[in-house]
């Protein structure tokens, strides 16, 4: 049984995301490379310029990744149920928690590989990725950008609604300016929508636009106040990094603390 | 008289837009989700391929909307007459208010429901949803963000009358330049603006675009002008909400009262 | 000679663009408002849907504003000339300033106003728009927004001048990818550079993009580039501006002032 | 050997990037004439409508501008010689530096002019005008830029992993809504990346784009997204910015301090 908790003091020390309060641990290091290896070739699997005639390479490339995850999420399990109380209550907890459901579901794919049209599972597979950004040094920078957005969570929300609603403004104007004229684009609200929101987010694909002069002049007045609501979350997110880096270092101690770290 | 005024506070708590400090009533709660289902219901049904056929059942959600807001519309009414001195004094000071006179508009298609083209006042009926970035918790981050604005005012209008500056300059130089071979599109000073707008916005529909060599080069001038035009109100967007929520937090005591809560 | 210095004085004070500290001069007024309807006029003029059949009208309109602005820049050089030592010294120094300059400069079209080909001239008298810019209120942040642009003119030029080697690189590199497939486009650095600065300043007109997946590859990473060249100028901007004001704020004494003021 | 330690002693001054605290040495400034007046060249000399029939001139002068810099390179590698210990180990080291390669990348050209297809090798030598970023006061700027990019290179990572992302989450979402009608625009996720990429960035060029209406909702809403990706990277590097100036500021001494110089 020591043998056993020393194999799992190993084990979760080689899966511990920070390692040696830096880099990452030799198993993480292959993990690393496993979910970017994973997710290109399930990206690329999908252009048949490059897959077609090598289905059967990709399917073993799968299965060999999937096997791979597979045996770390056995292993992570394994491990979540070393502490005090029942093993399989904290076994739950941990398969309840965002980031092992997350692994989960990633894994779902492979189990239906013969036949299933993957389509949707293929996306599951790719939120895989999301994982890199809880590894190592990224982890600290990951939980302050987080603090920093719940902490304006109000103000981001109200810059956004303010964006919907000058979109539906825009639209519901549009739609009676434009529509006589054009009424594929702007025959109703949900249509000029599209143009709306294309329109206010500065995107501008150029598939359809006001005609009329005084659908124009409405457009103009509408990109100025784009720019607005562009500058209003990026102000926001500014003054809220800003903060949170203060607060961060005047808690740790002292501006000098900070810098020769 | 006791029962009207027992009525009348409990019907002003259940209408307060801050309930117990944080959260909403059960009937803001039922009003927020009237207004979000009348405002989707106002944007669906202007869509031929979703409303015809079912002209009778738009109209009856319609009218069942209107009534309950004409009801709420009477009930904060009636409760504005409530406090010392005449009645309809502090009723029709309420009426006044932009809060008020907005819902008394977004009321108004109500009342012309048959036969008018109601085009126009289905923007009114819309524009109901702009209550909602004043209840609970979104009222504070409202104050502060009005606040941040209002105290950059001159700073703010003076960089989108630069941006206008550049849009008149950048219109004149392309009607210039551009008018002996595109005489269309920058014939004339206002013609070029529209193109000068979706440039410096950086939207680029692309339906108009300079062709001659100058005009291109005065164009790429223009476009990175551009991004000093967004960048400068973004700027002192991030600055002003930066100093906002500093005075606010030394107002309140101490960086960490407002860590604690 | 009390009464012309009396006028003078009078005078003074009514084109003085700061006016008892905050609003403007009633002669302020009229002049802000001529200036707004001169550049109007202007404006729409070119347009000849609206100005044909009414050039005597515009011609007339033009010339009384041409009248009414050298009457003031007229004022203003019997104003500069009043002080100690050569009148005409005063007054020639004041005219070489930049504010007299483009004033003078906005008055030339009308001294050549029958027959000349006014196309470039109009341009010049667009320019007295800027004015406005330096009047009242807005003179204050105008210099607070010079301020932190100047404090901070190396870094920003620094991040103009990166953007300025993207688009270069940028452009050399779909030159070299693109130009055999379009030579119309991408056959010269010069023509490539068009397609690189509006992608990376985010403008994507759309008249010209790259057809090869090498070309495509490298769009994508240019595009995600082009963000970091937006960003870098409007942080700085937005610390600048920040540092800015708390400079100010702690020279006028303390953070309390600021507020009750 | 006084004499050419003298020599040694004005080249070195001459060559200097900060010339007494501020200017550039007369050399530098004509080093900055030749690299401007070099990149200008190297791009013009790619448009036939400017360069056939004009080849000689300007083969000669890539000529003399070469000779000019390969003088300066062996300048350069003679000076780092002076100083203690081997001459040569000096030399190699100084051949090392990011500086030094760059310069000798970009006079490799001038050694294979004849006959040699030198697209990718123009490329090269445009590298040059990276040298300008690092001359006199820009010096500063540079370091307190990459300062500040360095001290939040995780932060500003993670924004742009996010971005990736959401790009990839697009893609994939898309391609499984558009690729039925859509097969060569959204056929796979590398080809539905093209479109995710010009959406997410803004750039917009209107090639593609989604036709049915779910493709439509979610392009909507992914472009709400991309606005939050633009913000997120310029509130940091605002933050930074902040941060790093006042951090200087409180290392010189004072806020009066920086004021006076």
């Amino acid at each position: 049984m020591g043998g056993a908790r020393d194999i799992a003091n190993r084990l979760r020390a080689q899966l511990d995301p920070t390692w040696r309060t830096a880099g990452l641990s030799p198993l993480n290091r292959l993990l690393v490379g496993a979910i970017i290896a994973s997710v290109t070739l399930t990206v690329i699997e999908t252009e048949p310029a490059i897959a077609s005639g090598r289905e059967t390479l990709f399917r073993a490339a799968e299965l060999a990744f999937g096997v791979l995850f597979a045996a770390e999420y056995g292993a992570r399990l394994w491990l979540a149920g070393h502490g005090e109380g029942s093993r399989w209550a904290h076994r739950l907890s941990w398969m309840m928690s965002p980031a092992a459901l997350l692994d989960l579901a990633a894994l779902l794919p492979m189990l239906m590989l013969p036949g299933t049209p993957a389509a949707m599972l293929r996306i599951l597979r790719l939120m895989r990725i999301v994982r890199l950004a809880r590894l190592g040094r990224f982890s600290a920078a990951w939980t302050l950008i987080a603090d920093a957005v719940e902490a304006r969570r109000y103000e981001l929300g109200l810059s956004f609604g303010a964006a919907l609603i000058a979109m539906l403004l825009a639209a519901s104007l549009l739609y009676v300016v434009e529509s006589p004229s054009q009424p594929e684009a702007f025959g109703s609200i949900p249509r000029a929508l599209w143009w709306a929101v294309m329109t206010l987010t500065t995107v501008g694909y150029g598939d359809v636009y006001p005609q009329s002069s005084v659908g124009k002049a409405l457009t103009g007045v509408f990109a100025v106040v784009g720019i607005g609501l562009i500058a209003a979350p990026t102000g926001i997110l500014a003054a809220a990094f800003s903060d949170a880096w203060r607060a961060r270092t005047s808690r740790s101690g002292s501006e000098e603390f900070r810098e020769t770290n």
